[in-house]
């Protein structure tokens, strides 16, 4: 399997640009979160419903042993686990 | 192309059921932003990165006319975008 994006055609380097931005994506908004502990505008039905979403999509890509499927996956589930675990811990009232 | 989930593989149901989580879990952010306008905790590179990459997938499932990926992704960017017009637009410095 050639890495070399210009090897790829045209709609192979779209979806491979497209899964790079919808899993890195994650990135920025987890360490904003991490930096400022605001996340009273966050959703926790949102990052619940997305993580269990994105859990599933990996568990998918490893029935078909689809490594770009698994890969993506799980990166995406570390990040948006980790803001789901932010939004409950900065989020938890003050004792 | 038969809608019955019982008629599905289990690994097909997998997916289905992934992409229903990862596709609607951005309606209770959005319409959290709506309710509240409280965007400050919201990540603008995300959104903007994760409506780009969304946008490319939809273009991605056209080229390769594959339904469910158009459907998907074609939901998940209004969602999305919404989301963006909303941290534009709410997170704007008062004049």
């Amino acid at each position: 399997m050639s890495l070399d994006p210009t090897a790829l055609p045209l709609n192979e380097l779209i979806g491979l640009v497209a899964a790079l931005l919808t899993t890195l994506s994650f990135l920025p908004q987890a360490l904003l979160t991490l930096r400022t502990r605001d996340v009273s505008g966050i959703s926790l039905s949102m990052y619940s419903a997305f993580t269990l979403g994105v859990g599933l999509w990996l568990v998918y890509g490893l029935t078909l042993g689809a490594w770009p499927v698994i890969i993506a996956n799980a990166l995406t589930l570390a990040l948006a686990a980790s803001i789901l675990g932010m939004k409950l811990w900065f989020g938890r009232r003050p004792a």
